[in-house]
């Protein structure tokens, strides 16, 4: 086993031999620029870490990484078309850069190439691949859609956006590692846990950066912190806060969270001041704590040593926990 | 074998079974919208046609069939987002009817949903089936890339146009046979001489597009005749034209095609005057019989049985001789 730096800098060895020169250039420019904009490459290191764990050489799971890094990327590019995103880790998105239709034609090539990563399989890993590919390649369409929908509603429950952020984000963080399982042809029971060991991991994870993108330390936390009540977003935090809060404060929730005012300290400082009062805030804490316990609940039940168990146990934590 | 009405009613029949309420709606209904718009279901009913054809029931290649179809479909969506088109088969297009962040991601659902459906297929046929369709919807995506380039370029030479559509448009019939041979597990060879079928009938349907466009009877022809010139877009005939063309000519049709009068009809005689006079007409009309006779001579070549090849022979010719 490697530490999560090596496999880190393996992949992006692997992911730079494979971005090449190619025709027509105003296709593939836009795909190499994105691929190569950086990133923490969290889910290609899953998938390789995952191979290792089920005593396969984490060099085999290159091609199912990539795969998983490179759609990880066309949601990108066709999510911050959606949002009308400027910026994207610092630099310019890509229809920012190019235009608009280039953003949609390099997506859709970068959904196409995914596939292809997997030809390098024998046809059984192919098409277990493809298939686990294809089902959580839906999901994620299917939670952008939830994504979308929930901003013109007012009703949207705490089950619901659950299972939005479970689609959205958390089902690729398991597929990643499932995805690493197939290859090293693990067991189908042991290919279930670790995807549920990643699912209960993707949500903590995503209600983690709803709360920090509240109540991180900005000298930390790598966005601008209060984002998501700037631009109104619901998050878990603001569906608690409304369930735990009385038609007063209800009411005034509603009425900020309608508002964009041109100085958004007092709002940002207003709502979370609401969402501690009203309890929402440790309610998120407790649902990211129930969360990882259920993560590490299947892992302790895999049949993988006990020092295997630690490395994805401390990688667990150490997202969790974290205040970036 | 079964006539090509017959064809199309059984694919129509199965993909309106294909069709069913799913959660989130406003991710399925423009799919299910595009998918029953309706057209010539053109590469499906070639699909099943050309199973038949090596011995193998049809009806083992409806999924197939499908694939391409939904394919076809998603390529419309997300190509009529960047032509900003408002019309298709004179419906509303689905961004218009939605909006094109709707358009963005049903299309992406749709490439998805397009490889799930060799999922019905065993490991060695939906590896085959996915490889074609990956190195095809590639081509198509490089083809319009290749389209959008030479809309701002004025030295666009024919291989690179014959190429631009090649890819654009003749792939797709070329792999929709050749996937019906896949699942008919015709050999390697056969599946080759199809594909080179499809493909040179592809560019001559193509050809004899443009040709009608600027040709066809105002009485059968489907679309506005003239379109492409109104648009200024640099066809085959244009091409020819140019290169035909003495200094004086030139210029004209560089300025006519630079131009957009309010009434176009003018512009458009004189420009089809241009078009016959140079020798671009008659030039377009050769280029599609020498398509024609190579997609005939390889059908030729294969080792199928007198009537298969001329049921295929048929079909190839109701297609070029059409005038709608």
């Amino acid at each position: 086993m490697l530490t999560t730096e090596t496999y880190q800098k393996e992949f992006v060895k692997y992911l730079e031999q494979y971005v090449s020169l190619k025709e027509p250039q105003n296709l593939y420019e836009p795909i190499w620029y994105i691929l190569k904009l950086g990133g923490k490459r969290l889910r290609p290191v899953l998938t390789l870490m995952t191979c290792d764990i089920f005593d396969l050489d984490y060099k085999k799971a290159l091609d199912a990484a990539l795969a998983i890094e490179v759609f990880h990327n066309f949601s990108l590019v066709h999510d911050d078309i959606m949002d009308d995103a400027p910026l994207r880790r610092a630099k310019e998105t890509v229809h920012e850069k190019w235009n608009i239709n280039t953003g949609i034609l390099s997506g859709d090539a970068m959904l196409i190439m995914a596939y292809q990563m997997f030809e390098n399989y024998n046809d059984a890993t192919f098409r277990n691949l493809a298939k686990l590919f294809s089902k959580t390649a839906l999901e994620v369409c299917e939670g952008q859609q939830y994504d979308i929908d929930f901003e013109t509603r007012d009703d949207v429950t705490i089950p619901e956006y659950l299972k939005m952020i479970e689609y959205k984000t958390a089902v690729l963080v398991a597929a990643a590692m499932q995805m690493g399982a197939i290859v090293a042809d693990a067991s189908e029971e042991d290919q279930n846990s670790i995807y549920e060991f990643g699912k209960n991991l993707g949500i903590a994870f995503q209600l983690q950066d709803d709360y920090l993108d509240a109540f991180g330390d900005p000298k930390t936390f790598g966005k601008q912190v209060g984002g998501d009540i700037i631009e109104n977003k619901k998050t878990y935090l603001y569906i608690k806060a409304l369930e735990f809060s009385r038609q007063e404060d209800k009411d005034e929730i509603l009425q900020l969270f309608s508002s964009t005012p041109d100085d958004s300290t007092p709002k940002i400082n207003r709502v979370k001041h609401l969402f501690v009062n009203s309890g929402a805030a440790d309610a998120t804490k407790e649902e990211i704590k129930a969360y990882t316990i259920k993560a590490f609940a299947v892992l302790e039940s895999m049949p993988i040593s006990k020092d295997k168990k630690q490395l994805l146990h401390q990688f667990g934590e150490s997202l969790i926990t974290r205040e970036v």
